[in-house]
């Protein structure tokens, strides 16, 4: 244990597996924490009853920690928080929605609480209403994101700066060269999404997983900016809502573009045309479908050589 | 010198100023060289004749290296490449434009050329034109940058990876941790332009830094995408704008919008309600207006600080 981070999760590496939809269930989840991170399972695109599963699954596959990803606008979060405290979880990450609603109510629990931002005005926030740690999520996340539309590198300063609390940095971070670039910035940990949506133990379709690898530069794009900012990868569906927005299309045109299950129908069941496909700028840079515990290991060494290479950079002073 | 970019230019820090329209004539380019950086007039905005003026008078205030920074679509190209023979300029920044049209004329005159990219297609085509160097500019950037938003912490691993030449970062850089951040992704040296635009030798008008320091997170925003994106400080002028285009306003409606001589309005003239205010994300960062050798000096404090840092966190192997 050697950073507030690894302190609070009791985990050996600062590095975190995001919840996310139809990606993280409990197989990508214990694998990570089983190879000394953490693994988030992501209860957004699960009904209350699947969330249990994967919990008692999840239980017996690993003896180290893990935690809940529970995006707060999402339905059933009462019946989620209530099956949260039936199976014991230590650790919640809350996202999308207000830190008041269920802080003090999991923090009474004695559950570690995170909640994930993109400005300082709900770092701060979260940090009053007495979150343990703080994901900063910057524009180049896959997912939902901020209007704010701040980067990682401009965001990572400004929360650390904000808030006394230790700050995760998401967004952009899939190598051990942009996790050292993240604790540069003040980061104490990095939440890692696309790279683990890649990962054997991934639920996403393996269509998904194939055209994340194949994605280059600019194939992704922020999109559905006047309904909820979302990040998504380049495809028919994609190019419907690009088009629509060229032309002015308001918040109800867009929701009636988008319909129902579209995430469902593309990350988890593989219609990679018309499907919604959420993926991060960094999808440019995956190479190839790894182990989850292969995926951290490459990061971490990584890590420490690219840690090493400039502890030995020498400048005049 | 210690590294490629400083080596190149033969310079002592690896800290390049941005050549900025309007912000950064012959006083402030001669400051970052007298500091040890590398200053750089920005040409897009002088008349050949104003050039020709602010490079005679940079010549008496310096004779450390400086550049000038040509954006290859401004018109009088010609003019202006003729000028830069005349006074002898040894290291010219292309941008906006295509590095085939000079490169080799200025190589051919013994010239030192980098070339400012946003994507790996125009690292590559800029590398086998012959350039020296690369700036890679993430989207976080002030000014015009590019289409595919790729934000700096993507962007340097990407084009790093593409080139051989050594890269150059920017995009968010304003400080020593994100320069730190910047080497880890593997850039060589950064160009920082907000930071400078607010340093006392700016020539921006008073009333552009002031309000570049008032600014908060999510106070710029990538505008004017389907003419050539720039990333806008929040004024009356960028309101127009962005309602435009929530409406779904064309290229052309665009362009009849914005006018003529709007960004020498707002950032020279200091109407900074309706003039086109060109900063970066990181002025959310910036807090007081100091000579430029300050500025220069505490970021590289903070860099050697922050690299010292990180040299000595310890983690598991």
């Amino acid at each position: 244990m050697n950073n507030r981070i690894t302190t609070l999760f009791q985990i050996k590496y600062p590095v975190i597996q995001a919840g996310m939809v139809w990606c993280s269930g409990w197989k990508l989840a214990s694998a990570v924490s089983n190879a000394g991170g953490l693994g988030i399972i992501g209860a957004g695109s699960m009904y209350p009853e699947v969330l249990k599963e994967h919990l008692q699954k999840c239980k017996k596959a690993t003896d180290q920690p893990f935690a809940v990803n529970v995006p707060l606008l999402y339905p059933n979060i009462d019946a989620v928080m209530q099956i949260i405290l039936e199976e014991g979880v230590k650790i919640v990450f809350t996202s999308a929605g207000n830190p008041a609603t269920w802080t003090s109510f999991l923090k009474e629990k004695g559950i570690t609480v995170v909640h994930v931002i993109s400005n300082s005005k709900f770092a701060l926030k979260a940090e009053a209403c007495g979150v343990d740690a703080i994901v900063a999520e910057g524009f180049e996340a896959g997912g939902h994101n901020g209007r704010e539309e701040t980067t990682t590198m401009c965001l990572i300063p400004q929360i650390t700066k904000a808030v006394k609390i230790p700050v995760i940095a998401a967004g952009g971070i899939g190598s051990g060269s942009a996790m050292l670039a993240a604790f540069a910035l003040g980061a104490e940990a990095v939440q890692i999404g696309s790279a683990f949506a890649v990962a054997e133990e991934s639920s996403a379709h393996p269509n998904f997983k194939h055209k994340i690898l194949e994605a280059g530069e600019g194939d992704t794009r922020l999109s559905m900016k006047k309904v909820v900012p979302v990040r998504l990868l380049k495809n028919s569906f994609a190019e419907v809502i690009a088009q629509a927005e060229a032309e002015g299309a308001d918040a109800e045109q867009l929701k009636q573009l988008l319909g129902r299950a579209r995430a469902k129908l593309g990350m988890f069941e593989g219609n990679i045309e018309e499907g919604e496909l959420e993926v991060g700028q960094v999808s440019a840079l995956l190479q190839e479908i790894k182990p989850a515990a292969k995926i951290l290991k490459d990061i971490w060494q990584e890590f420490l050589i690219e840690k090493d290479k400039i502890s030995k950079l020498e400048f005049p002073a």
